[in-house]
């Protein structure tokens, strides 16, 4: 689907900024950005396929993404600090990429005959693992295990794509369903800070 | 082998339990600490089969195993406080799972006609990626890497079970074994505190 | 090519040898050292592999090399103390393993018939992956994206060695031309501090 594939390019480009602002933070050189740049953007998608033994990789297949995810990082790292008034265009594009991202990974999930449950879980794994191996990378507890809704987007997301395709909608009013509804969520989650519930481990010893 | 299986699912609740822990002891949300948990319980078998290309990974094709490792972390959650008491309980079933993913890995290794050496690497990175993936996830250089002998009990127990079987002795007597000579290994090792050397690199420099 | 072969043996236990300092510098145990030795010495050629789905792993396919990885770390814990003197030897070394794993990578993509691209990266991720594993297990941002040119190294070697393959050049002369320019580079990088430019992302906020 064009639009998806559309969606999914500007994606890539705005979780590559989001890696090389990170790898900047870190005082990384010109290629530590790049690769974290790129480690963020195709990040999710190549842990889905190299768990799923979906082979080859996206990227590998299309090395031209390479050039998106690249080129992202390195006109960040030239202009980030021009950027901070992009903030609000930025946590539009990041939550429309994360929907993308988690539809585009069930379609493989589904694609390969894989369990629904399965499937979803390779929607949610494309839409938060960038994230999470970018946090590696830059040696934090990833954010997406901690924050406002983000993961939980991914997974409403998926769920509801499955289902429908499931209930037998056809693939376009199912994507255009969970894309509009995914990235309406992940709005209203920023707007009114929704969080899940989070707890604190302080004082629990001897489960190592 | 149904006992080892059985084993198996406790094993797997238990390490799930475990991951919870820890993943709230970094304050992430519920979605994390479910992430975490599950990574702790099923990350073991996930590396080995990505390391040796044997597709589908487990829990792709046993979806059911998600319930395990997910319901655990839920639980754990919510009832954590009260598991202190647990804390001896946990440590037993803890060493029980370590050994019986580890015979399990050895005999994914062995199935794939893969070397002794590395059916038992299998082993060994069967019993200890979970707990090791768990760290990086929280930021913390692997327990497993420094701790009182847990790895080597792993490494132990692959090489019991496969020499044992190299020798032509049956599967049911090499796994048995193997499972009671590693686990009484891992109870000593708890109970008188045995360590593997370590070594201070303070000083050291011009090697990264 | 038997030089290039004679050179990544040498090269691998020179890795080892690097992990292994890194892991006795976080208090690992024997254990943990040679895990930490091994990850750095095969863990660049294993992150290739599991990119391209180029089964089965180097190491899984020749057991012996794992004699070299885990042999350097034991004799390392006991004589770090003493290797200072080795430093500059140890860099001379550590510039021919990386310029050796950048065209030994660039071969296995090659022979994958991926895109020339994908095989100019797949040798910087032979060359550069195992480092980056190393400091990710030792909870560090990982060295290679942040210090002089040593990335940069592997991207220059893996380009003209391919360019070179492109142009109808032989095996042996593309292999002797690429590693000699790459190790000079190296040296030359070294010698005289050559760094990319990093940035400071301080201050910029909103792009997590």
């Amino acid at each position: 689907m064009s639009l998806l594939h559309t969606i999914f390019l500007i994606a890539i480009t705005a979780e590559a900024m989001s890696g090389a602002i990170m790898g900047m933070r870190r005082q990384m050189d010109l290629f530590g950005i790049c690769l974290v740049g790129t480690v963020t953007g195709l990040g999710g998608g190549t842990a889905r396929d190299v768990l799923l033994g979906h082979y080859p990789l996206t990227w590998i297949g299309n090395p031209e993404y390479l050039t998106f995810t690249v080129g992202a990082s390195l006109v960040t790292a030239f202009v980030a600090r021009h950027l901070y008034r992009l903030r609000q265009v930025f946590l539009l594009v990041d939550g429309l990429g994360l929907v993308a991202f988690t539809v585009i990974g069930c379609d493989v999930g589904l694609g390969m005959d894989a369990h629904p449950s399965i499937a979803v879980l390779a929607g949610v794994i494309t839409g938060i693992f960038g994230g999470l191996l970018r946090d590696v990378l830059c040696n934090e507890v990833p954010l997406v295990l901690r924050r406002e809704l983000y993961a939980t987007v991914a997974l409403f997301t998926g769920v509801l794509y499955v289902v429908l395709l499931g209930l037998g909608v056809s693939e376009t009013a199912a994507t255009l369903t969970a894309l509009g509804s995914g990235f309406l969520f992940r709005l209203l989650a920023l707007r009114y800070r929704w969080q899940l519930p989070s707890f604190t481990g302080e004082g629990i010893r001897g489960f190592d």
